[in-house]
């Protein structure tokens, strides 16, 4: 994977100005990227509170104004409406259109919030010596929908997405302890091997991404995702909202190491 | 200090019946005590987006849902209109009353929130075996208000509170160690050394509670603290507000290492 180690302030420059396109994938090396959602005023307090409820679903980093478009807290000077390659618009829990420009679709009563995605606890897994075989291969990790409900909020209800990635046995401790320090990025797995247990029947066909290869000793590890606060929201059929475009992420100006709890 | 060992259902059922009516300390040992703010659903959206934005002073353990008294979350029965010996009812950010029941003041558009308090990381210090004077003494901790503003949300704006304990030197590392494991509670020290970078002038003359005593070697060590989200709310004078009155918290079912990140 070719790795762009520029500022994330240099590369979202590029991506406003239309020079970079494609999925952010090892662009703006050890800095944080973000799920990006965004929803009209009226909903923006039952999907606050959403968040709050289900923190490892939903870890937020940032919202913004009512009307603004600038992530002040995790990137002051970014414009959300430009610095993202890739943008989903969708009207009555409908996809509309996809864009690599939101401006035209951006309105004064408008939220935008910002949460943490699995990069940030891939890369302390890497750090930490775990091999991921969805990283190595180029592939996506496996997603499902599990039998965990989140706790609802207003209009806002649906069960858990988890990602799993087989993880060897003799480094499970390390993958529990390596990804709880980052709350702010989905934390520790939510649930370590028998995937009956979450509502998962088939561990060869995921809801989304690819199947994982499993070598012998491998156990699936399976951690909150990002999906989630996305499907839920779309399932309430919210009259509008932009999120990226899947792998076309924020890149903010924080360092991973800046979400660590400890 | 005596010491409650009950579990926090039978203390709390006291509480409702008026046969426990003063401060929390020593009650429900080992669990979760929270500060409450109840809020009209108008002002809900703009605390809400304070607490996400100033998580250290602002720990957010629970939102109910819009007119509930009931913390489903941290102690599903509880009834928040009743469970806590001693409320404040302000009125346009003024006082108006303190009462042992809030039910004549309760409202189909409130909003109660509960926050972490230093009551556990005071407990994670103790268990580190660092010796607190305030809690020897039987005293308060000092608080003041610093010149570090919060992040504003909405109508909510204003300086970070924090509170002050004098740590022996050799104790500094764990003290941040051990209290950063509970962000839930205002976790790691939000300063640790020379009161005047923050803006407080005579460590001597806290702006609330009790002055606090040194003894050679100690380090004023400085906690983001609950008092913050109060003071900001009322200098915003909503119409209506009700809080615990000081030290008269709200006993979770949560036991204290349940809020530990790690």
């Amino acid at each position: 994977m070719p790795i762009d180690t520029r500022h994330p302030r240099e590369i979202r420059q590029d991506i406003r100005n239309g020079k970079l396109t494609g999925i952010t994938a090892g662009l703006g090396q050890n800095y944080v990227q973000a799920n990006l959602a965004v929803l009209p005023r009226d909903h923006a307090y039952d999907f606050l509170l959403f968040c709050q409820r289900n923190p490892r679903p939903c870890p937020l980093l940032e919202v913004t104004d009512v009307g603004s478009p600038e992530p002040v807290g995790v990137a002051p000077g970014a414009d959300l409406r430009t610095d993202i390659p890739r943008y989903r618009i969708y009207k009555d829990g409908v996809l509309a259109d996809e864009v690599t420009d939101a401006t035209p679709y951006w309105r004064d009563d408008l939220v935008a919030f910002l949460l943490g995605c699995s990069f940030t606890f891939e890369w302390a897994l890497l750090d930490a010596g775990i091999r991921l075989w969805h990283v190595e291969q180029g592939k996506n990790v496996a997603m499902w929908r599990t039998s965990t409900p989140c706790r609802p909020a207003g209009v806002f209800h649906g069960p858990m997405v988890v990602s799993m990635r087989p993880i060897a046995a003799a480094h499970l401790a390390k993958a529990v302890t390596a990804s709880a320090r980052f709350p702010g990025a989905h934390g520790a797995p939510v649930h370590v091997g028998d995937p009956a247990a979450i509502g998962i029947t088939d561990i060869t066909r995921p809801d989304w991404g690819d199947a994982q290869e499993f070598t012998r000793g491998d156990v699936p590890v399976f951690w909150a995702c990002g999906v989630t606060p996305q499907a839920v929201a779309l399932a309430s059929r919210p009259p509008f909202m932009i999120t990226h475009s899947p792998g076309h992420m924020f890149i903010t100006d924080l360092p991973n190491s800046a979400l660590s709890a400890i």
